[in-house]
C-alpha cells in the first residue's frame, strides 16, 4: 500500500475516480473525502469512492500522506494555503485542475517548507458531474500532465508520477505555461467552441439536430461557472487560440463566399487528416 | 410486403441500412443495391443489406417501384434525370441526400409524367463510410424531413412517407428552402466548425486531447468530397449561419479580452441551457 491515507478534496467526477481507482487497485489504505455537502459525501460514501466524508477540509488534510485537490480552478490555490499549515510534515498535496500556472504560481515556494505542492491534471473528465459519474477506470490509459517548477524536490515529483501511474495514467512532465498553451488549443477552446455553437441553435431547430450537432456541443454541457474560472486563469492562451480558430473560419468563409470548391475541399481534406489522426 | 423491389443507388452507410431495415422490417419483396465497385456491392450482400448488387444503375430502376438515392448531393438530380426515362409508370424516386433545394428545383417538373420525385433527409448517419457501418436500426426513432413542392401529387408524398415510417423513422414535412435553411445550423455549420477546430491542432499537440476535443471535432472525419458538395448546394444558408456563429464568437472573445466574468458565465450558462434541452 503506497499511500496510508489519501485525502481528495471535491468528490464529483474526478474525486470520486480518484476514490475508486485507488481502492480499487490498491493505491491508498484509507480513502478521505471532502466536501461542503454533506449528501454528495454521503452518496460518494455508498459508492465507494471514499471511506470516510469530511466537511473540514484541515481536519482531513491534517490525517492525509496525499491531498488531491479536485475542486474548481479558481479555489486550489486558496485551499491549499489554507490548509498547509495543518499538514503533516512530509504530505504532498497536489490537484487536477485544468490550468496549471495561476495555481502553481500561486502555490510555488509558499507553503511551510516541509508541505509540497505539484501541479497535475489528468486529460480525463467529461461533461458530467457528481460521484455518481465517478469511474474506477477513468484515468486507464490516459495522460496526466504533472507541472513542476524548478523549485520543486525531485521526490515531491517523483511521488506525484507515482500517484498518477498508480491510478492507471500515463505520464507526462511539461512546464505549467507549456500546458496552459497546449490545454488552450486541445480543450479550452474546444469549450468554448461548442458553447458558441450551442448558442445559435433556436429552439424550434432543435428537433431537427442529430448525432453531428451532438457530438460538436457535447462539452458545452460542462458546469459555467467552473468553465468561467477556467477562462479567467487562462484567458491570455485561451483568446491566441481564438484567434487562430477565428482566422481558419474566415478562410472557410471566403472559400465559400468564393464558390472556391478547390480551397473548400482542400480545408476539409486537412481536417479529416487531422481528426483521423486522433482516432475514435 | 408494401414495396415489392426496393432500389438503393449507393450502399454506404446509409444505402446499406434503409437495406437492412427493409429486410428486417419486411417493408421490401427484394432490395436490389447499385453501385460502382463489384467489391462493395459484395460486402453488402454478404451483410445482408441487399439481395441483389447491379453496377447499371438503369437496369435496376427499370426493375424497382422504389429508388432511393444515397449519393453525394451533387449527384443525385443527374442520376434520376438519367433513370426515369427508363422507369415503370409508377415508380417513386426519392433520396437520402443533406441538402434539399437544389435536388429538388433541378427535378421538380423535369421527371416523365407517371415517375415521381420525392425529396427525403432522414437525420441519422455519422462520419463513418461503408456498409460495414449499416445498421438495421439507424432510422428507429430518427426524424426523416420530407420535402413535396406544389407540384407533388399527394399520393407521392404519402409514399414517402410510408417509406421512411417503415423504415422506422418519425417524418416531418417541410419545404426544401426551409430544410436547407435549419439544416446549414444544425449539420453543416456544426461540421465547418469541427473542420475548423481540427485544423488549428498542431501534430505536437495531438497527445494532450481528450473526450471534449474529440467529440467536439467527431464529424470532421467526413468525407471531404461529399461534405464539399453539401456545402456548395447550401452555399448562402451555410453563410448566414456561419455570420451568426462568427459574432457569438466575437462576443466570447470581447468578454474573455475584457476580463469580463459575468458576460462570460453568462454565455456559458446559455449555451449549458440549450445543450442540456438536447439530451444525450
Amino acid at each position: 500500500m503506497q499511500i496510508p491515507t489519501l485525502a481528495v478534496v471535491g468528490v464529483g467526477l474526478i474525486g470520486g475516480s480518484i476514490g475508486l481507482a485507488a481502492k480499487r487497485r490498491r493505491l491508498a489504505g484509507r480513502v478521505l473525502g471532502v466536501g461542503r455537502h454533506p449528501d454528495s459525501l454521503q452518496r460518494a460514501r455508498h459508492l465507494g469512492a471514499i471511506d470516510e466524508g469530511l466537511l473540514d477540509l484541515g481536519a482531513a488534510a491534517a490525517r492525509a500522506d496525499v491531498v488531491v485537490f479536485c475542486t474548481p480552478v479558481d479555489r486550489i490555490a486558496e485551499q491549499a494555503l489554507a490548509v498547509a499549515p495543518r499538514c503533516r510534515p512530509g504530505t504532498l498535496l497536489t490537484d487536477a485542475g485544468s490550468t496549471k500556472a495561476a495555481i502553481v504560481g500561486a502555490l510555488d515556494g509558499r507553503l511551510p517548507e516541509p508541505v509540497q505542492f505539484v501541479g497535475s491534471h489528468p486529460l480525463a473528465g467529461s461533461e458530467k458531474r457528481g460521484p455518481e459519474h465517478a469511474r474506477a477506470d477513468l484515468f486507464e490509459g490516459r495522460l496526466a500532465v504533472v507541472t513542476p517548477t524548478e523549485r520543486t524536490p525531485p521526490a515531491a515529483l517523483e511521488r506525484t508520477l507515482r500517484l498518477w501511474r498508480g491510478l492507471g495514467a500515463r505520464v507526462r512532465v511539461m512546464a505549467p505555461e507549456e500546458h496552459d498553451q497546449a490545454l488552450a488549443v486541445t480543450s479550452h477552446l474546444p469549450h468554448l467552441v461548442a458553447a458558441a455553437l450551442a448558442g445559435v441553435l433556436p429552439d424550434e431547430l432543435r428537433e431537427l439536430t442529430a448525432t453531428g450537432f451532438r457530438d460538436t456541443t457535447r462539452v458545452a454541457a460542462g458546469d459555467p461557472a467552473l468553465w468561467t474560472g477556467i477562462f479567467e486563469q487562462n484567458r491570455e492562451a485561451v483568446l491566441a487560440a481564438l484567434r487562430r480558430l477565428q482566422a481558419r473560419l474566415e478562410g472557410f468563409r471566403a472559400a465559400l463566399q468564393a464558390g472556391d470548391r478547390r480551397a473548400l475541399a482542400d480545408l476539409l481534406t486537412e481536417a479529416k487528416g487531422v481528426r483521423d489522426a486522433l482516432g475514435h
